[in-house]
């Protein structure tokens, strides 16, 4: 009962990742499938990225997690699929993977790569604009089932990787990045909590707000507030407290944030 | 194979609903989960009691109803699982749930509730800002798979409760209210159908229009015609035909509803 | 492990499809369970009819498609069952299956039609408006569970059709009309890509605007180009690269869209 996990700019109107579950299904009847989101912006591989990279964590060993935001199906772009420790992906080889990656990297994980270049495990009739359909989903299926990375395709050592943001050390501090808006308006950054090294006399520059300190949750303030709180995988957050701070501070992905530690 | 349900105000955008099923199936793999809905509207916990409510009755016995709108998250409300009959309740002990414990006490159903303290049974590291998955997708995936309620938490006998809007009885009636207003537009009321004792020279007065007599379903009158109906779970539902009642009215939750019986 | 798929207008918010999976995990609660699309505009059988008949082939044999898009809810419209080939459909007999009932008899598939009239297959109270919970739901679980046709119905050889937009042939070429916007604006038409008869010297014109020649894939022309491609069905699209061809067209479902080829 592998899990397979399916992020993609696909929408919940039209029946394409009802389609992929079809396609699963047909090939291995006892996936469990999870939706991460269908709702990314449509082809922006790095907020795709973004949403991979903080749900697989928790899939248990042996999940296998497709991706689909992918403005180039049809062209040359190559086709992927990869285990990093214990995890599979399957996608465009477009870079969506490369928080997973780089994160794999950092902990010294097992990595393979393959280019999917073997038809007997994709939909006897391959489209050119639906390769999550006739490519992605059947071969995350097969690997799902347990058949082996070196069957679906041909090693490769150099998966296209894309720019991510990092947090920049500073004379007084840090410079962060906003690198998620999600859907109740918290900014979540590219800074781990523990860069601060403990520091609790820290505050935040954004948008031309300042943020003192950094508070447990939301709910030790008043609603309205504004608040730095350490996100749920870790990073910094800043939220404003039953309120949207994206709206609030009309701040968005990619903007940056000013840490100032003052040391005692 | 044990049923789960998910109710929660985090969107569909995010991922934190895959991230849920990621840790269940982790915990328990041949677990069917059910997505209710995660578009309450953030930190409404009236919302989503009635969410919860309306769905719960049609789960096969042993269902683990997980439910998340929590604006209390990382601040020192207690966490509650509950056994209401033969269906379980997992989430934060804010009255989410009471609906559910009402209709329970008035069927006189055997009850338990427990303030989850057992982290043997949460995630390894607990966030102070998702509860949902750190202790709430855990838990309930223990119970899901078996696990009995005295293993996961100690035992407490005052869960919180919010307070309910109820139907009043009046000199020409009834004064109900509506408590849902549904994707269509469609009011729900608190009022049940069979208050009405079998008289049917009935009318409804809301937002200044009034309504007269109950039909059978939608299909009976014509399009844009003001209905009232007996909804699916036996309550007075307010609708307009093929559209939208709240619009058309400028009504919402929480407003009455006057109901004049004509007695013969 | 038998499928179920589930295509209606219900939206995600209120948890009337939480509640289809509750009712047919009842029943069967190894069912997997796909949803199609629950966003089809509310009413709308013709939209409804496109989203089960683009999907329904990429599902393995014996799936069950429950399809409840019901504006006659509670009048005495039919309740229908329908084996096409190797799939069951199940919804209100108002044309929802008319697309794929058409393509059945072109490919000369076995057919069965039935009347649902055996309530032992249904919850044991029916509502007046929610016949998808009460009815369609459990009859789809119990066919899945491998319940004969027989037995949850009396045949019948008329079911409701609704007209469906044809290509027409045209002494310049053909006249098509846009049958669906899909979320990212591309127009998918009623005229398959064989129909062009391998001629490659085609234009297209739609909304007073013409594209020339057909492209193998969104990726072979730059952003913002308005281009003809064929989708991953086998029907001419018009597509706007990563734009939206809908809305810089102003064009919508039902417009016809000019085909002529240029013979050489």
């Amino acid at each position: 009962m592998t899990v397979i996990t399916l992020t993609t700019d696909f929408g919940e109107k039209d029946g394409f990742t009802g389609v992929l579950k079809g396609v699963i299904w047909g090939i291995y009847p006892e996936a469990q499938i999870a939706d991460i989101t269908h709702a990314i912006t449509p082809q922006n591989i790095f907020e795709g990225s973004m949403a991979i990279f903080r749900a697989a964590p928790f899939f248990p060993k042996g999940t296998v997690h497709i991706a689909v935001v992918d403005p180039g199906v049809g062209t040359n772009r190559r086709l992927l699929a990869a285990r990093l420790g214990d995890h599979y992906c399957v996608g465009p080889d477009n870079g969506i993977f490369t928080p997973l990656l780089e994160d794999a990297e950092k902990r010294n994980l097992a990595m393979e790569f393959v280019h999917l270049d073997k038809p007997d495990y994709w939909l006897p009739d391959v489209s050119h604009t639906f390769h999550g359909r006739d490519i992605f989903a059947p071969v995350g299926a097969h690997l799902a089932k347990g058949v082996s990375l070196d069957f679906v395709g041909t090693p490769i050592f150099d998966p296209v990787r894309i720019g991510l943001p990092k947090p920049i050390r500073t004379s007084e501090g840090w410079e962060a990045h906003v690198t998620v808006e999600d859907i109740f308006g918290n900014l979540t950054s590219d800074l781990r909590a523990d860069h601060l090294g403990g520091h609790t006399e820290v505050s935040f520059i954004i948008a031309g707000h300042e943020v003192s300190g950094l508070v447990e949750s939301y709910g030790w303030k008043k609603p309205g507030d504004l608040v730095a709180v350490v996100d749920s995988e870790g990073y910094i957050e800043i939220a404003v407290v039953n309120g949207s701070a994206a709206k609030i501070l009309n701040a968005r992905v990619g903007d940056p944030i000013r840490i100032i530690i003052s040391k005692q």
